[in-house]
């Protein structure tokens, strides 16, 4: 019913592998590899090219690559030069400058905006409509909800681009602003409508405009509920740990990650 | 000159009203109702098929029904399973989710983002890019602006979903929040950029983060204009009363709507 | 590689300049110019008809003109009746309603959404997601981040419908909303979350919500950068006087744009 091939450009330059579908009206363009068992549906755009196509006749399109089990919603405009891990999700109307790399397992929420010169970890979620300026950095396992924004002019306008990071494990709730070259810890939980206009160290409860730490995250009660951070030990669905238990999982780990895990934000510092 | 027919496709399972108008590239899917006079301009999907879909080779798409009337922009998509009244009116890039119930006379505007399993009323107008997350519901006549959004996760990530509720006539300003499983009253005024964190009374005029009742709307005087709450006496542009007043229009409805109108948050918290 | 002429439709109608190149799916309707040297992308609707085409079986499509040297990205609508002069540049997914007038030199980001009767000055920036109301109007050389929105009615619904306007060389920056007939003057920076709801003297940093002038903008330093603003003497990167210098570039300028530039304020009041 769905994927009938009507108006589907594949450059005879793309690498498409096995059991991938591809949409009505979607186009692959030049030095694109899409891996195998991927999905990418209606209307999408993958390896969109750079500026540079449009006055430089002898231009040539920058790898992109889109790893295995892909499910890539109608409409996204994916651009050359990103690199996407396996098992990646994106929702309608996505958005991903060039020059994006975006780890294993990560799901971009339908309207979300990626600027490019952008850098995203692996099983990060991004729901809808989260904007990404260049050069911001997200750990792994990374939420962020619906309109919040992450930052890169100090004084605006600049040429001074300064992107945000934000730790490993933490959560961005909606309509929050992570200010340019603000580091957020990892395990954090930022407040709905928060304005981060400082670092934050790990396991912050933070909110507010502008944002004020009200706790370790770890010891924030919820009625009914204990208490509910860090998250990845009542939470698990389609993170790593899923049917394993964090902690069992986390011991499997290789010692790099378990470094990263546990001391987020010095490790992003480091990187 | 706008709709040539070029690269539609309508399922031979969909069933189309009579005088109803199709915008080139548009597609209608399996099992999809489109009544009368309808127009669906270009660029469209409607029915676009759920998750299993992709993975489930029995799949069948359920019944979606769009009613007569409707008014439906280029580049919305419009998943199966919902459920959509007569006079529907859409901008462009609306997403509706699956098993999302619309009533009569609802306009969604552009980039509006509706998550899915979702209930609005009647005569609901949702602004350019209001996103209202799953199991979120509204009653009649509510508007929302630009950027407001209704959330429904507790304790961010969980599976604790508890979508909110908008009571009827009531207004919610450009970048305001409704938290999750949070209850707001009917004919109520939440002004711009607040934060609503917890249960708020009928005729409620309320700002801020976190949220203040600082008024009854009933009293909230404009200089020049008088007192302008209930708006329904000042306002009437594609209500049902236009032409008619309020007044009168409301005489005319069966018993239990007035209830509803009268007593907008409890009755909603008998559904 | 790119443009294939796949699925172009351009009204007989239609005026397109020398060396324009127009991308696969994308639709010219009647009567819209597109001057020499631009480049409109794929699945574009440029003199998309009005509400009357739906219904007036003898509706003419109103004049529209895109001006020399544009760079429109994909996905974007620009409706009849706008006027967009040279060197304009569009971002993916923007929406441009109707009799809108826009200026020489401005960029509209990704997923902006210009609602309609609204005039841009020149070399204007709006990154991605700004939301412009009905009746809204900016000066030259004004910048607004994501999420930011004019909006323009004072008492929601209404039909007292008051745009706002933002005076020359002013920053708006993310999640900022200008309420509805709110002046704001020339060279302010407004900060980030800000709820703009009273007039803003010329050369005011105000931040806050409730907006508070907190300094003379002129007056600011920013640490290790001296005074940064205005921002005219150290940025120049796609402005008239890139190569040349601010005040040089000033003193060409006829004495009428002078006095907006000193006055920005007023002068927009005496229009």
């Amino acid at each position: 019913m769905k994927f009938t091939g009507r108006g589907v450009y594949v450059s005879p330059k793309a690498k498409i592998g096995r059991n991938v579908r591809i949409g009505d009206n979607t186009v692959i363009y030049d030095n694109v590899e899409i891996r195998d068992g991927s999905i990418v549906c209606n209307d999408c755009v993958i390896g969109e090219p750079l500026n540079a196509y449009y006055r430089d006749t002898s231009y040539e399109n920058p790898p992109t690559t889109i790893g295995r089990g892909a499910l890539i919603r109608s409409h996204a405009i994916i651009y050359a030069k990103c690199n996407i891990g396996d098992d990646f999700n994106a929702g309608h109307r996505v958005t991903i400058r060039e020059n994006t790399t975006i780890g294993h397992g990560c799901s971009i929420g339908t309207l979300s905006d990626i600027e490019g010169d952008v850098s995203i970890g692996n099983y990060c979620r991004l729901h809808s409509n989260v904007h990404i300026s260049q050069t911001s950095s997200l750990g792994d396992f990374v939420w962020m909800y619906p309109y919040s924004v992450m930052t890169n002019d100090p004084y605006p306008p600049s040429t001074d681009i300064q992107g945000g990071y934000i730790g490993n494990y933490t959560q961005v709730c909606v309509h929050s602003i992570i200010l340019a070259g603000v580091r957020v810890g990892a395990n954090c939980l930022i407040g709905a409508n928060s304005v981060v206009n400082k670092t934050l160290p790990d396991f912050s409860l933070a909110v507010g405009d502008p944002i004020k730490v009200v706790r370790d995250l770890r010891k924030y009660v919820v009625m009914g509920k204990g208490k509910p951070y860090p998250w990845m030990h009542r939470f698990d669905r389609g993170m790593p740990w899923q049917g394993l238990g964090y902690e069992a999982w986390a011991r499997q780990q290789p010692l790099e990650v378990t470094d990263r895990r546990l001391n987020g934000c010095d490790q992003a510092a480091a990187k």
